[in-house]
């Protein structure tokens, strides 16, 4: 019985020249004797760890090909278990039956993400680096990559792990101070204990301000290019999507069908969206719906880029366009577009018209001109408004997602009450529970058990003997 | 400057848990120390090969993520040359930005099939063994698998070994006669030389015996289903189609948009094709193309099911079609449907009017019925008549290339020229001429460059001084 190993292709699916079968758990090396059979004709034993073997790989002990085969002992593997990594070569069925090879010799099918799973479970990794992990596999542009790889996971981890042993600290003196009210203990002041805290306070602050960024580069911020039709609202479409390698997604709107696609403006994610052409006038239904939904983008938008022609008239749909966006918290940027076709025969429109504080920032384009100091005063401001220049990937921590930053909020928010109970002299113990109510929330965002490593840490500051 | 080491991501493309990136050259290792950095702090150099090291990833110095590194010395990697792999988190855009870090210290984009070439170039493969390998991986049965993967290879390439060895010693003792005709050289007489020229004749033809086989494994039999409509076409395809889990392949026709699919029916593959039904009467322009489609699909199988339905009195169409059948080479089985509307009150339509002779096989199916016998039937028939029995993939060396089987044809036609050259009296000028021939259509084959090794085997039977 080996119900505990668990064995999945760990490459991704398709054709290509090599295939990698993962298994992982106590007995993977006594399934992995059954399936492979080193060319040295030595037992897999007889091998150093780690150590790429080549071989024959058998389903039932009849050889269906070679390959290569290295085992990784507990702990030192990437799940904490004994873990098996089989090369085979990359063909869909060649790697379907090797996988089959394993499972008639004992392994099961892993669920999704099981073998990260298993990583947190043996303490491996966190919570927090778990989530990055998977934000790494989708990353579409390379300061996700950043946000996400191993050393800003771990810059995040210290952070975190620093603030949680501060914490802890405190705690410990907070019931020390309650358990032996009389001792000299070499413990703090309640001045000292709030001092201690507040210290703490800022260090998650700092932690929490950092979501902003994060959250720009990560899950992005929702742009939509509004204008009324024909003012060139494609021309800035393309050239902000021709902007950037990264673009690689095309993402169905999870409502109403709407088209988002994914941009890398510098270190801001834009997910994008191209709308219908505001207008005023008779409209037939399917236009009206189509319009409707331009509306609730530009209201639901935290970036809006409204697009005129300047060397047009403005009319009374640029003006119904702008009283619509004026009415929207988005961050709104004025793109006057054919600033090509304005000369002194075609003056431009008079921009006194726009109302003076609905937008933020204008910039001019033209589909027949080199846009790029538009697009670099775009990515400028972009990046001003959505990120924190001070702060750097791989070298800050970074909290990029929202259960992360809701952790914190919450811990902040303990630490403040903690603050107030000894502000206003209300007994130790109050604080004591909000304090270990913040380390709760700590360990919530890493995913950490709490209670048996704040007990020991605990008990490990009392005298022997006590 | 590294020209010479090229650089490839090895696994699918897509999203998944890992990939693979693999550089192979001369200057490898050294490449792998601008992008990795072990977490131990070790230089490449000091770890023993073929382990997996932990460690960062870099990118122009960057740490972008964590991986594992694994370096296989020349000779002992796959190309035979000095390869490094990397293992990364096999996320879309960041398995892109490895292999652009490999890129940005010193490595080239590998070429399609280039590591294999590299491999065939320095020897660790021979050019059968690499069809094989290109067989594996385009694998759709079982079968298809065995006859490609290592074992299979080994074979093969052992035959051919032999049948080159044997080769070469003859020539080089026809070519001791010419040389020096007074000396006793301890070489064949004309006599010995003819019998192991017939011996490995016999090698050859055994070798060519198995291409039957080996192509109805791998390249598979054309197989038409035939019948006026509504006799249950769809019956018969539906059971040869759910039969084998194996059916993973829709192939659009390469000629006149024909769909094919590959179903593997017991070792043999058949590459099967439902076609419009055949039927006689007032035609429009549309179906009269789809039957005349039908019709050249019948001439041009190897393989004809002809459904009929058992419970209705046969018709001109039917008649038209068996005529239409009669004419074409494949072999021909008739499929008797229906047999389950059959009963007194309705009894089967008169086999006798089926011409004697035109069906090799007769077969009945039904949609409602149980069909295992009769797919056993047809299963039992198309392996008797499409492949050798005796012959087993993975024990026998097999031919399953159209290219592998001309160059032995090749080889033995030369044979058979130098064995009537002996039988007239020719002198063994000619004779030579034609086995060395036959040595370069067994070399062909496997792809080994010819001169060098004949010349020096050959010389190495002299005396030394001579």
């Amino acid at each position: 019985m080996h119900g505990n190993v668990i064995a999945a292709n760990s490459t991704p699916p398709g054709k290509g020249g090599v295939a990698v079968i993962r298994m992982s758990g106590d007995g993977a090396l006594e399934i992995a004797k059954r399936v492979f059979l080193p060319f040295s004709g030595k037992s897999l034993d007889e091998y150093r760890p780690r150590t790429q073997i080549y071989g024959y790989i058998l389903y039932n002990g009849e050889k269906i090909d070679d390959g290569m085969l290295t085992y990784f002992p507990a702990p030192r593997s990437y799940t904490g278990e004994d873990t098996v990594e089989i090369s085979c070569h990359g063909g869909i069925l060649v790697t379907r039956t090797v996988l089959e090879a394993l499972f008639a010799a004992g392994a099961v099918p892993a669920e999704a993400g099981e073998f990260t799973r298993r990583a947190f479970i043996n303490g491996k990794l966190s919570l927090s680096e778990a989530e990055a992990i998977g934000t790494l596999l989708e990353a579409t542009s390379h300061e996700q990559i950043r946000l996400s790889a191993s050393p800003a996971r771990a810059k995040l981890q210290e952070a975190i792990d620093g603030i949680r042993t501060s914490l802890i600290d405190v705690m410990s003196s907070i019931y020390a101070r309650i358990d032996y009210p009389d001792e000299d203990l070499g413990e703090f002041s309640d001045e000292e204990t709030v001092a201690r805290l507040l210290s703490v306070r800022e260090r998650l602050a700092k932690l929490i301000d950092t979501y902003k960024t994060g959250r720009a580069i990560n899950e992005g911020i929702s742009t939509v290019i509004a204008g009324k039709p024909n003012v060139g609202k494609s021309t800035l479409y393309n050239l902000l999507v021709g902007e950037d390698a990264a673009i690689v997604t095309d993402i169905a709107g999870t409502t109403r069908d709407i088209l988002e696609r994914t941009v890398a403006l510098g270190r801001v994610t834009l997910r994008l969206t191209d709308t219908a052409g505001v207008r005023s006038g008779e409209l037939d239904k399917v236009e009206e719906i189509g319009i409707g939904r331009s509306k609730d983008k530009i209201t639901s938008s935290e970036l809006i880029l409204a697009v005129f022609d300047l060397s047009r008239e403005i009319d009374k749909s640029d003006l119904e366009l702008i009283d619509e966006i004026a009415k929207a918290d988005g961050y709104k940027v004025c793109v006057l577009n054919k600033c090509d076709l304005v000369n002194e025969k075609n003056p431009p429109f008079d921009l006194s018209l726009i109302p003076k504080g609905v937008f933020g920032e204008v910039i001019s384009i033209s589909a027949d001109k080199d846009n790029l100091s538009a697009i670099k005063t775009l990515t400028e401001l972009i990046n001003r408004l959505f990120t924190d220049e001070k702060i750097s990937c791989g070298q800050d921590a970074i909290v990029s997602s929202a259960r992360q930053h809701a952790s914190l909020l919450r811990a902040r928010s303990f630490i403040d009450t903690a603050i107030e109970a000894y502000r206003v002299g209300i007994a130790a113990d109050a604080a004591s529970s909000d304090v270990e109510m913040a380390i709760g929330a700590i360990s919530e965002l890493d995913g950490r058990a709490v209670s048996d490593s704040v007990v020991s840490d605990i008990f490990a500051k009392f005298c022997v003997g006590k």
